[in-house]
């Protein structure tokens, strides 16, 4: 799966990823990186919004897991159960979302769930960077089902 | 502040709400309650996007403290500094977002911190129900600003 690929996925099932321009800059597996430029995503402080922000990460997320399942040959669905997110500084430019860091102890238990029970789960983090400088970070934990 | 002018507001400063098309049902500010259409906030389950479902509640919250500070005659910036969702149930309809609690002690640290130093913090809960029945749960620290 390229970048225009996972991108045109989102934008086509994910609405509001269209509408907040989601830019695929890595499509996995080993890592996602997600972009969104600050225009349709600011707020009355004309910095990023919180919840542009969230949602950016909540997508990195979500495809990290789902890039791994299909790599991993397992047709699941993928679904978040929860998330947090602490906003460390003010975003004034374009930002971006990688998420690379899967607890490897937490993935096999997914899998094996899966196989065994047609249901696993996984928590991942995610950092908002912008201009280089982290500025948001997210945890998540999602539910692959088996269909 | 009618529901028409918070919803011009929100969708005039927050782009992202008008792709929404964020609707406010309760302009508080004793309590605030917003709602989206299911259509532009689907995922590829065809079910409310997490996304979309935690940015409703972010602006929920957002809207109680910054309309209870019109309220006490303060002129504040407010700023979202973190968040955690908690989705428990898939939504496959409209939705909504209400916050109407706000620790009292907490309410008053926030005007005492505003008033002594500029600055002051808050937290609060939302409830995202659809079809009347509790989908997601949302709680965050909100920081007003002097200005």
């Amino acid at each position: 799966m390229t970048s225009g690929e996972l991108e045109a996925y989102l934008h086509h099932q994910i609405p509001i990823s269209r509408a907040m321009e989601v830019s695929v800059l890595d499509p996995g597996p080993a890592r996602i990186v997600l972009g969104a430029p600050i225009g349709p995503n600011t707020n009355h402080r004309s910095t990023a919004f919180g919840g542009s922000v969230s949602t950016l990460a909540t997508l990195a997320g979500w495809a990290l897991v789902h890039r791994r399942l299909q790599e991993h040959g397992r047709a699941a669905h993928v679904v978040i159960q929860n998330g947090a997110i602490e906003y460390r500084s003010p975003i004034t430019t374009d930002f971006r979302a990688t998420c690379d860091t899967l607890d490897q102890v937490g993935w096999r238990r997914l899998l094996r769930g899966l196989d065994r029970h047609g249901r696993g789960r996984v928590r991942v983090s995610v950092r908002i960077e912008a201009e280089g400088t982290a500025a948001a970070h997210f945890t998540g934990a999602y539910v692959a089902l088996g269909s």
